[in-house]
């Protein structure tokens, strides 16, 4: 055996009993809380002329195990991906290993198929019957981006050569609870932040058309089917209604979270294209994010060539159709399709929709536990996977409704959080939205948690906070 | 041991023993090729309501590793990336374990210091020395897309609210040699690709910039170190005095190569940015790529940030510029600095330094060869890793240079590329440049290949193709 060989053989060792193993034992802590001062010394992170010995390298992967957040923990709740899924796992090891990009069939050519064949079973279960065209991306956001770029070149395909110099002032909607991302793309995309009008669709959404029939010319829609911060969905029906009077490009962003099928459908059948984000509730290793468009005129493809004659030559012995690569703006792309591939292979749709259920009975779970519980109280019902809530220390229970309660409950998450984070129990995020002060937004995303999980998470809140006041 | 665990265990040999040793082995094949429809079959692609046993997932992956092509392979020239370096791809199986993204430090706390501490020395080897910023992105492309956005913001920060309507018409430089990818960016970002003017540096630029006055505002030059077909460079510091005197922003694009350091500061250290990817001839598993920035008035921040609050709250515990989220117009991104920081630990920079020593003696070699061998001719003395030349067969070999020989070289390379993915032997691009007939363009980055098998690689050309006519 090589040098290297062992290398490999000691390290994978070393990747399955910590990142694995450890990481998914509830017994274990959730993180491993240092400051960045601290952590970096314990890194030991300088990089010098000579290198190191393999048994130092070893002790480098079992540091960044250990000092990294363990997302695949029942108790981590603080991100919109969660739980390990050891099918995907593997086929990202087999990705790295691999080592290609999909720009052709001939660099690439088992996961150009099996990207096509991913894209196809998507564009069935969610309805699209005469098929359509896609392609993964490296998020949810580059999805999102995507969206309206090709909605701006199916408005006008001149843009891309000659700018947006003498187009009219281009403006897009976004329900208020939008991802963040699309407000990223108008920026990128040159069309301003300022021509990104957030609404309450659908009927808001009426009025705006009405009002800016004047010099401005609306040409996208970006609707969300499951909120990033709520869970909640947008009427979709309603504003592919005015899309269609309007011709709007119909983007729904369902990147948080993969739907049971019959919500799926509901939501995206009249979409002109849709993100959706394996890597969220299904699993998936990140990143694995497919973007979906209806379009079957290859504008993914007019929209985003550029024929470098170094890559894509056309007298090529097999059909370069098959060439996948100037779809996208990337040159290199990654095989992500593969991660979801070989899970879904192994579990059948069935099993797939076994989890989303799983992990949706749980949110509706936690929720009740919440309203029940002394101290407790929800934002709202939830809709979907989220759930959002405050946590009143006993002492500011007898508080009246109003400013003073608000500031000092305002405070209480942030301290419960870093406590948390230092006692290495769980993970939750917080934040503030409107007016409204902080509290507690959890998102039970994997199916792999149980209700002593979520039991534990209220315990432990009230455990780490009820000296607050 | 979990059933899960003995999947994972029986996985990883496969991966070792097919993706690892065999796909190495220079007694085995670069490629077993398949046509899309045959592959179609032997793949069993389809996927189901029902899942499949282990047994048969195990032999998915197989086939996975079996009919992808072989980058690691020392016969494959066919790409800018090759070789398997052990110590990248052992951290890139940890962060797939790991699992994580890197927006906040609360989340990714080993990947931020990591990624900070390599950005740190790369700007260091460049003789940065009042440091500046950076950030990991999904490719080159990327990088070079960033590089355009943020040269704009610092030309007017309003088009990132109010977009390009009242702009005047901004205009980009591209050497002619330059990467695609700056033409595909002027698409994305709304300026528009005839936008983009395409010179032989310096001297047209100067031209260009004379005829441009009226209407026109020049505001970003891309120069390349390392061209993707020849493997040119531009004359930068020539670049860089017009760029100080027209108050341009100046990117110089290495992503192609890695250059030893002194090829490297006097190409780079003039720039605003640079886009340098350690996962070509450093090895580094894909993707690894760095876009680095001279700026430290948090450019890339303010020029890419949204500030959304369910991420980057304000109250946090910690010190919160730890949280590099914002600089990015991705949400999640993928810890990809990590697999660069892993190998660099392990080798140390003199090694890196002496990888592309020898892979750069090696395209010598290899230039020296085709020249002295009946029948090859190069289309240039390489400056650098790339070496592009015909080979004509016996029967063209008497016919006068003109049309004729032209036009019967130019079907040469593509029957012969056909016959080496066929027979598996090895792999290399052909292309055409300008009226130039196809040619062969070798790209020597893997410093695993030897005397021998670039000798192989003329002999099999000439096996494969001496009957042509």
């Amino acid at each position: 055996m090589s040098a290297a060989e062992r290398f490999i053989h000691e390290a994978l060792e070393v990747i399955i009993d910590e990142a694995v193993k450890k990481a998914t034992d509830v017994q274990e802590k959730v993180c491993d809380w240092q400051s960045p001062e601290k952590l970096r010394e314990l890194l030991d992170l300088e990089l010098k002329d000579g290198g190191e010995s393999d048994s130092k390298i070893l002790q480098h992967c079992k540091n960044a195990i250990r000092y990294s957040v363990k997302t695949s923990h029942p108790r981590f709740f603080n991100q919109l991906f969660a739980g390990l899924e050891p099918y995907s796992m593997v086929a990202s090891f087999i990705t790295e290993a691999v080592k290609t990009s999909l720009y052709t069939y001939e660099v690439a050519p088992v996961f150009t198929l099996m990207e096509d064949a991913v894209l196809k079973k998507m564009m069935e279960l969610i309805g699209w019957d005469e098929g359509g065209d896609g392609i993964f991306n490296p998020g949810g956001s580059m999805s999102n981006m995507y969206a309206v770029n090709l909605a701006r070149y199916r408005f006008c395909p001149d843009i891309k050569e000659v700018g947006l110099y003498n187009a009219p002032r281009l403006v897009m909607f976004t329900s208020q609870e939008g991802h963040y991302s699309i407000s990223k793309a108008a920026a990128l995309l040159g069309l301003g932040t300022k021509n990104v009008y957030s609404i309450l669709p659908p009927a808001d959404m009426l009025l705006s058309l009405m009002i800016l029939v004047q010099g401005a010319v609306p040409f996208f829609v970006n609707a969300t089917a499951g909120t990033t911060v709520f869970g909640a969905f947008d009427p979709v029906d309603e504003i592919a209604d005015i899309c269609e009077r309007h011709s709007l490009w119909l983007h729904v962003d369902v990147s948080s979270f993969t739907h049971s099928l019959f919500i799926l459908r509901l939501n995206v059948l009249r979409a002109d294209s849709v993100a959706w984000n394996p890597h969220k509730m299904l699993m998936a290793c990140l990143q694995c994010s497919a973007f979906l468009i209806k379009d079957k005129t290859s504008l993914l493809q007019r929209c985003h060539s550029a024929k470098a004659s170094y890559l894509f030559q056309q007298d090529k012995f097999y059909d370069v159709s098959y060439d996948t690569g100037d779809k996208s703006v990337q040159c290199s792309r990654k095989p992500d399709a593969f991660k979801f591939w070989l899970m879904w292979k192994a579990l059948g749709s069935s099993e797939l929709e076994r989890r989303v259920d799983r992990a949706l009975a749980m949110a509706r779970y936690l929720a009740q536990t919440v309203k029940k519980r002394e101290g407790f109280h929800l934002l709202m019902k939830p809709e979907y996977a989220n759930v959002c809530f405050w946590y009143v220390p006993p002492a500011l229970r007898g508080l009246p409704d109003g400013p003073e309660l608000w500031r000092k409950l305002h405070t209480v998450a942030p301290v419960i959080k870093e406590r948390m984070m230092k006692t290495g129990s769980m993970m939750i995020g917080y934040q503030t939205h409107g007016d409204k002060p902080n509290f507690f937004r959890m998102v039970v995303i994997n199916p792999q948690v149980s209700k002593q999980d979520l039991d534990f998470v209220l315990d432990e809140i009230h455990s780490l906070g009820k000296d607050l006041r």
